[in-house]
């Protein structure tokens, strides 16, 4: 049996987080978001349960009002999107707002981009200066890829849309967050269609109401099967519900 | 210049929707979501602007909360995931709960599996049969892959989450949705890097309030590049827009 993360004590505490995508982009389908599933598998890594996410355009109400709501009902908040030097980058001004904070230009963010852009030979335009503009009272999260920092507020961390800058930032932020029970979980492959278990797996999931159990249909081999999924954060419960939903099944 | 969907006429009214994608799996990251892409996608193409995401768990109480908000919100919410036999598919009868209304076995749909399962020589079990519990009222989707149907209930369309089969659910569904007046878009791709144009183009934004105006950050062959979109349901106006927007950039 494969226990996909590492042992953790039961009465751990659980950390939640909420994800929010910001950007016209994805959802006018130009883009496809490829952060929601970054995230999710990063924060389940390390102890931290994504509850929801939401998407919504460059708009500072919107993003003032889903960032106001999540935040409020989530450990962590992270966002990714609308931080570069044009006009329709507006996370920064929209987290400010939320947290009725002034934006200020963060001197060490001013540092780190005139650094950059003077090894590369570049002037440091108003518009790369933008880029420095951080809600007062944040601290900075790196960007090893083009420097251009993200931030933490309170418990908000805002990244850059762009994927590989989004994981590197994400890998940056990491040590920052507290962590909690780790979800382990256990996928049973079975190849027989979800319809054909569903009467077991549900019996089973009632008796092990701490386990959480779900079902995925998938094609394998070209026929209908299914994969069982269970996840709970002790890992001597876990095993024996999978036993015991493995010998139920006969697989 | 590529017009990337055709003309309609300015004072069409706005049509708008949201997306609720349901699914433990999706925020566990063991699944990587690829129906917010696709949907995105087809709604543009047919005139139909999508305004917000949620991704929530298979929990009632989150679900009926995210469906409360989001259908009184947009003209249309659409939701994926959760209708399949298992009992972690609690989608219809959130659903039910969101309106008010029973949940019922239906006949129409009791028929569609019925003669499906016939057909392969299966037998229509209970768990397959929970796939026809549909809200009293609602019409049903067809599903051109697996027969199990999805539904509409007022201006809900509640789709499967396995991505094939929502995609053709979503073909199905199409004809009785109202459409309304095309967002248009070019794209401008431009050899520099955004920080160098930002000033021209937020200049340019300012001249045509009436035009949204993105900016995307990419790498082309291996240097900073940009891609500038301009989008607006009036052609000749968007038209305009990029014209002279080319002529500032000098591209």
């Amino acid at each position: 049996m494969h226990i996909s993360a590492s042992s953790t004590l039961a009465e751990e505490r659980i950390v939640t987080a909420a994800l929010l995508v910001i950007g016209d982009e994805i959802l006018s389908g130009r883009t496809k978001d490829q952060n929601i599933g970054a995230l999710a598998e990063h924060l389940t890594n390390v102890g931290i349960r994504l509850r929801e996410v939401r998407v919504v355009p460059d708009d500072e109400a919107d993003i003032v009002a889903a960032v106001d709501a999540l935040r409020r009902r989530y450990d962590y908040l992270f966002t990714t999107g609308g931080i570069g030097p044009t006009h329709d980058d507006i996370t920064a001004d929209s987290i400010a707002k939320a947290f009725g904070v002034p934006i200020v230009l963060d001197e060490r963010a001013e540092k780190i981009l005139s650094d950059y852009y003077a090894a590369k030979g570049l002037e440091l335009t108003p518009a790369r200066l933008r880029m420095a503009r951080i809600p007062s009272g944040a601290d900075l999260i790196e960007n090893p890829v083009s420097a251009a920092p993200g931030f933490r507020l309170g418990n908000v961390f805002v990244m850059a849309g762009v994927p590989s800058i989004m994981r590197e930032m994400l890998q940056c932020l990491t040590p920052m967050l507290e962590t909690g029970a780790k979800l382990l979980s256990v996928t049973i492959p079975v190849n027989r269609p979800e319809s054909e278990i569903a009467e077991i797996f549900s019996a089973h999931q009632s008796r092990y109401r701490d386990v959480q159990m779900g079902s995925y249909p998938l094609l394998r081999d070209g026929r209908p099967a299914s994969d069982l999924v269970l996840r709970c954060s002790d890992q001597d419960r876990l095993r024996e519900a999978v036993d015991t939903l493995k010998a139920a099944l006969g697989v």
